[in-house]
Order: C-alpha cells, then sequence, then structure tokens
C-alpha cells in the first residue's frame, strides 16, 4: 500500500512523510489526534492532520525551547509548560539538575494519553516524580495560578484552534505575573518565511510587558518552510549569555544544542530582521 | 485545476509546491530541464524533476556559497563558478568590486538558455562583461586548464547522474591545482539529516588535500528536509575570519547573509559533529 501523509501549508505548498501503519486515531473536544509510524522518521503525531512532531527529528524542537532559557537563567527550580502534552519538552527540562518542578498544563487529555500509550520516547517523563500533568486550558490556568515559575515554556501549536489565546496579550500579561523575579518565557513563534506578520504580532505583544525579548531560530526537518523561531523574553536576563560549562556537561550528551548552535540561533537573517523591523544585526 | 510538483527523497519523504503554469520543459543530453511558475514560490528550476532553486529563495543558496568564501579572502579578482548555468552564484560574486572575472562552466547549455530566457532574476548577470560562460564538463575543464582563481564555487546537483565525480578527489586533486595561493573551494554538500556518508566522504577527500577544510549549513526552503550544507577548503585562510565592514558595505543590501549569520553557519548541531567525526564544537 503506498501510504503517505500530506501537510499542507497555505494550500501552495506541502510535506509528504511516508506511512507504514496508523497506531491510533481518536477525536477529543478539542481536535483529532493521530499517531503513525513513518517509514523513515519514527512516529509521527498528528493534530488535526497537522504534523506535530516525529521520533526522528523532535529533539531539535525539544532541545532548543528548553536548553536556551534554561540555560540563560542561573538556577531555574520550576518550569511551567502550557501545552507540549506530547512531554518531549518536559523530557529537556528534567536533564537540568536544578530543576525540582515540571508542571505540564496540556488542554487536550487525549493528546497525553496517546503519547504515553505510543511515543514513550518523548512522555515516559511523565510519570516522573517532579513532573505534574494538569489537563487545563493553559490561559485559564495562568490567569488564576498563585504559583511562581522561573520559565514558562509556551509549546503551542500554530494560532488557530486551542492554541489561538496562547499567542494574545491577556495570556502574556499573566504569564508575565507568574514568573519570578528573573522569569524568562519562550514560546513557539512560527515561521519567518511564512508567518512574518505573526512573529511580529507576538514580539509586540512581548515588548509591551518586557524589557528585554528576541528571537531565535531553529531548524524542523518535518514541519512545511523548514525554518522556525521561538521568541525569548525575560525580565532581565539576556539570552546570548554564555551558558556555564559546568551545567552543559550536566546535561549529558545532546543531539541538537551546544554553546555555538546557543548563540548561533540569534543570528536572524536580514530578510527577517527587515520583516520584525530590526536593523540587521553584525 | 490541481497541478503540484513533488520531489520525492529516498522515497521516504516528499516536497510539493503548487504550481501555476508550465513555462519550459526540455530535454538535453544530459537532463531534462523545466521551469514552471508557481503559486507562491515564483518560478522554480527542474533539472530530473529535482527542485533546484525557487524564484522566492534562491537568495539564500546563492548568497552562502559565494559571500562565505568571498568575505573570508582578501581580495577575490578571478573566481571559477562550476555548475551553477542558472546564473544565481555568479550574480552574487558580481557585486564584490574586488572581482574583476568571474567564467562559469556549466555542463548542459539547455539550462543556461532557459534560465536566460525564464528566470532573468538569476541568469540576466550572465551578460555582464566581467562573466565568461563556457559550455564544458567541469571535471574535464579544471584538468586541462591553466588558468587560475582565487575562489572556485562547485553549485552542483546531487550525486548522481552528471554531476557524480564532481563529488570525487580526481577533481578536487585538479581544484587544488586550480586555486592560487590563498585560495578556496565551496561546495554544495548535501543534508546531513538524509546524507552524512556523502558529507564524510567529501571531507575527507578535501582533508587529503588541503590544510583547513570545514562545513557550514544554511537553511534551503524547497529542498526536502530543509537544512544544508556547504563544505570549505583552503590553503590556509580559515573560514570563521571576522569580514571587513567596509568590504560588507559594498555589497549593498542583502536578503539573508550578514557578519553573524556567517559565524552562526558555521556552528554545527551535535548530531552533525558526531557523525562527521568532529568534536561537539564550543
Amino acid at each position: 500500500m503506498d501510504l503517505w501523509i500530506e501537510e499542507r501549508n497555505q494550500d501552495t505548498h506541502a510535506v509528504r512523510l511516508r506511512v507504514e501503519s496508523v497506531l491510533f486515531s481518536g477525536e477529543s473536544e478539542f481536535q483529532t489526534v493521530a499517531i503513525v509510524e513513518t517509514a523513515a522518521h519514527g512516529r509521527l503525531l498528528l493534530n488535526d492532520g497537522m504534523i506535530r512532531l516525529t521520533e526522528r527529528d523532535e529533539f531539535v524542537y525539544h532541545e532548543m525551547i528548553a536548553h536556551v532559557p534554561l540555560l540563560v537563567h542561573p538556577a531555574p527550580r520550576r518550569v511551567l509548560v502550557i501545552g507540549g502534552g506530547d512531554g518531549g519538552t518536559v523530557r529537556e527540562c528534567l536533564k537540568h539538575p536544578t530543576v525540582e518542578h515540571v508542571r505540564l498544563v496540556e488542554i487536550d487529555a487525549l493528546v497525553v494519553d496517546a503519547c504515553r500509550e505510543h511515543i514513550p520516547q518523548c512522555a515516559a517523563c511523565l510519570s516522573d516524580e517532579r513532573v505534574q500533568v494538569t489537563i487545563a486550558d493553559g490561559v485559564a490556568f495562568v490567569a488564576e495560578t498563585t504559583e511562581r515559575y522561573d520559565a514558562v515554556l509556551v509549546d503551542s501549536t500554530d494560532p488557530v484552534g486551542p492554541a489561538q489565546p496562547l499567542f494574545g496579550p491577556a495570556f502574556y500579561g499573566n504569564v508575565k505575573r507568574v514568573l519570578s523575579e528573573q522569569g524568562i518565557v519562550v514560546s513557539q513563534c512560527e515561521n519567518p518565511w511564512y508567518e512574518p506578520d505573526a512573529q511580529r504580532a507576538l514580539l509586540d505583544i512581548l515588548g509591551d510587558l518586557f524589557p528585554v525579548v528576541s528571537l531565535y531560530n531553529y531548524h524542523n526537518l518535518t514541519y512545511p518552510g523548514g525554518l522556525w523561531s521561538f521568541s525569548f523574553a525575560s525580565k532581565g536576563l539576556r539570552p546570548d549569555a554564555a551558558p556555564d560549562a559546568a551545567r552543559v556537561a550536566a546535561l549529558g550528551q545532546l543531539k541538537w544544542w551546544t554553546p555555538a548552535i546557543h548563540r548561533a540561533a540569534f543570528a536572524l537573517p536580514a530578510f527577517q530582521q527587515r520583516a520584525l523591523g530590526l536593523e540587521p544585526r553584525r
């Protein structure tokens, strides 16, 4: 059987991956969730047909969303992950010996359950005693909680459907309140080729709230358009501080992140800088 | 009409682009050549059905193959481009005021002719008086020429069909002979995810010939797998020298390359360093 999944973007371009079999398909009140075995990319998680992660390359996204802020912070103890029900981001947070508590707030229990069963490479860590999984709307959670976190990682899907409020100002006002004195928030921030307006909009929202705002890029093997960004905002810590060598060594062997990759990620191409209204960086 | 082109790689993944119309399709003794108008990526050049460039993102490849070596060299005057019949690499070379002569050696006249007519964004520069277009086999050309060049840019397709000898040791032995005292050769070097063996093989060949060998990455919007590499080899110049600010300014407004991008490109991800037998870079 010649079986492929395809993700179309803006109806003008698409990525296709060959599929061996369908392992899981279900529907929650929020979205459809599917997990398939691909021919060459390991298992693949799809939300509403959109590629969320593959086992082959998920380490890139997860190392870059977690280690950049957690190594900039001098001693992160408490981390809040919004979205990210697959567990990959939590797994990377737990590599930091200073981290005592990670709360995952995922709106859709079906994502967590499906990944626990079919993608343990990411989700097995959710059983770690330092992790608390909360099935709730992340927007409501940050509005109501009295807890404080050293880092908030917004591991969201695209700004459509349930993830849309995660790109809005009310959410980030509450994120700021939830952050501790040296807190950092990093968020999935779309694609510089196809979504420059979404990138600028999020940076504008963050710029109204935080003294330090930046953007960094990484490569995503299986998302259409391949170049992807995270926003970085903090109450004062700058993102390009040299990471401490002993803390880097404590993380063990990583697959993507290196200190040089950390610095390199903040070098944005000229066209992206101009689209964001920044001066080309020297 | 729902018209798409698709490039499959290793029969496990593919990129698709929506097409509005076919502008040109022809066959030479080497390959088929087609140029289509896409819905969102400008005009697209295909060789044997493989995506060679789109007007939308070709600046990334062409800026990175040209400006990295030409800014590392203190005063490049003569440049040899092997392959690259579309003209995009030549166009970027001509932005350097020191460059007096660019010779393009393309095996297939059909590529040059089709691009002159349909992709002037790249090929118009081939009429510049500093450019000499030679329709010949690049392997034979470097074996026979008595000319000398400050930079050789190997702007080749994948190591199959007519481009295969461009990845071999005999070719690079002659490239070394053709290079001037401070000469640099940069070559299209495939994808770290899907072609690590090809990357290692080329670095091994270069390492037997040149004292300085390195690899740098860039993002390709429309190639399957999105992350791509160039090899860099020189008779002594190191690739990470800080580019001279006055020379950078003389290039005018670029779309991708910045001094920070130049340095960042040499920061390879950990898994790629291990696949190449390098120590993870600090």
